[in-house]
């Protein structure tokens, strides 16, 4: 016989997460509790190699936990022999997270001088003259002024381009005042929605309706693997699609890539151009970054749309 | 023509870990650049579904960041215009942790009583007498004596089993002046070797001997990924094995079972036994805690030993 001792033994709960998020709630995808501590571990593989019945594990375990320690152990085929004691064994939490964000460092960006802004601005009149839909993307560096997007809105819509916006905070906020054709906030960017509890359709609506208000012509709220929510002229849209595993930085790039091909082939924002930029946002996830157009048209497929509400 | 304007592109570097280890030294096993910004990325897929040469992209782009993030663009078909400033666009780092340790929160146990204490040693006596093996593993719960595994291991050894310790710090130090027959740490838990650098095979080597001088009969020091090197009163032996892509919790328990498993059957602690104990290691990984005897042995089949010097 094998006799193994783990004085200090443990309850094991394992949870499977699909990410910790530190300082906010993390859905538990999937929990097991078996009992641990290093000698029940070591009997556990004697017994796998031995066969049941050579293997004892004694220690020391008590309480509700101690108890299911014991009947797991015993539950293995291995002998039990614990001294039962008053206290409460341990239990260990270990969070398993199957899909983790990447841990990102981002630089503020150079400063501009406003003599670079002014040879900018002249540079970017030039081109969305060429330019069917233009794209406005990101931060600004230091230095910009802070309604420079409101500035290109209106040097596009002056060149009859279309013009997209995909940026957060004031940046936002401002670019909107300029009538932009479409602004794609994220959750986190949609204002006064308060991403730490979850997000009501409600919230998204209000909140989507507001950016509308303010100026933009459509606004599609994307909302990760919950997709996203609509709301132009003709109506509130949402948009829902089956779960994709892979890297989901740049899908929010992607679904503006799919706007920005509907708007230059003049196709409505309806459910067939939501339903391909979607298909285009879930391909980037499975490709963690790169986008396959033939898969791209498969998972357009999957997508649904539904009419949810008006435009107002 | 689809313009996006990236007013804040980034040379985005993207490192591949194993596992983010905060606070000491982490090896990166991969390393990609690319230009990044979300105006650079829509630019990416758009191009991918429209085709070269019907997208462009452009905003301000500085120092020898820009000239790589216009470099990067160029080379992806999409006609590049950014304005040239003086200061250095920024870059973003992204860790991407490849096989996350689990996060863990480990309680420290019951406080057990003299009184459960010496129920507990009555009883492991009784036991030991039933035990060719005695595995002593783990952390020692609060209110057991110091010298707790010291006593133990003498009370086995008085009945003629042979014992296995695996526990660290004073607790380990402490059962070596019994002289159990192996003690198995891993690299953190050898005295003196310092685990911010990579520890040395000779540190490994030193520790090892230390832990024999201070009475124990035989020390397998457990290394990961690295395999373990084992100071007996034969010789040292450094063993090695292919790698194994799993959960790597509990395949030290694994290989002490393996010992266990030697010890009981007579063997010599040889190539042959700890080839054996690491087979069972590799498939605990392998098996995420779950270890399939056969395909231990299969991976037995792989691991190397070679001498690397005497006992003392």
């Amino acid at each position: 016989m094998i006799l193994t001792v783990t004085l200090n033994p443990a309850l094991d709960v394992t949870y499977w997460v699909d990410r910790l998020a530190l300082r906010s709630a993390t859905k538990v995808r999937r929990v097991r509790a078996r009992a641990g501590g290093k000698g029940v571990n070591v009997a556990r593989v004697a017994a796998a190699v031995h066969g049941p019945g050579t293997v004892c594990v004694t220690g020391l375990a008590g309480g509700s936990r101690g108890e299911a320690i014991r009947e797991a152990i015993a539950a293995l085929g291995v002998r039990e022999e614990f001294e039962v004691i008053a206290g409460e064994s341990r239990q260990t939490i270990a969070i398993v997270e199957e899909n983790p964000q990447p841990t990102e460092l981002r630089e503020p960006g150079p400063t501009v001088t406003p003599r670079e802004w002014d040879g900018f601005t002249r540079r970017f009149r030039v081109l969305a003259k060429e330019a069917s839909v233009v794209v406005l993307s990101g931060s600004l560096p230091p230095g910009t002024p802070p309604d420079a997007y409101a500035t290109l809105v209106r040097a596009a819509h002056e060149v009859r381009s279309s013009v997209i916006v995909d940026t957060s905070g004031p940046a936002l906020w401002d670019a909107c005042t300029a009538a932009p054709d479409i602004v794609k906030p994220n959750e986190a960017e949609l204002p006064g929605v308060d991403t730490v509890v979850m997000s009501s359709q409600e919230s998204v609506l209000a909140a989507a309706r507001l950016l509308r208000d303010h100026g933009a012509g459509a606004v599609i709220a994307s909302l990760g693997r919950a997709g996203s929510v609509a709301v132009t002229a003709d109506g509130a849209l949402r948009v829902s699609h089956p779960r994709v595993d892979g890297n989901p930085v740049g899908a929010g790039d992607a679904l503006v890539a799919g706007l920005a091909l509907a708007l230059a082939s003049g196709q409505p924002l309806g459910p067939a151009a939501l339903a391909r930029a979607s298909g285009l946002a879930m391909a980037s996830v499975a490709g963690s970054g790169e986008v396959d157009p033939a898969e791209a048209e498969r998972l357009a497929d999957m997508v649904r749309t539904r009419w949810i509400g008006d435009g107002q």
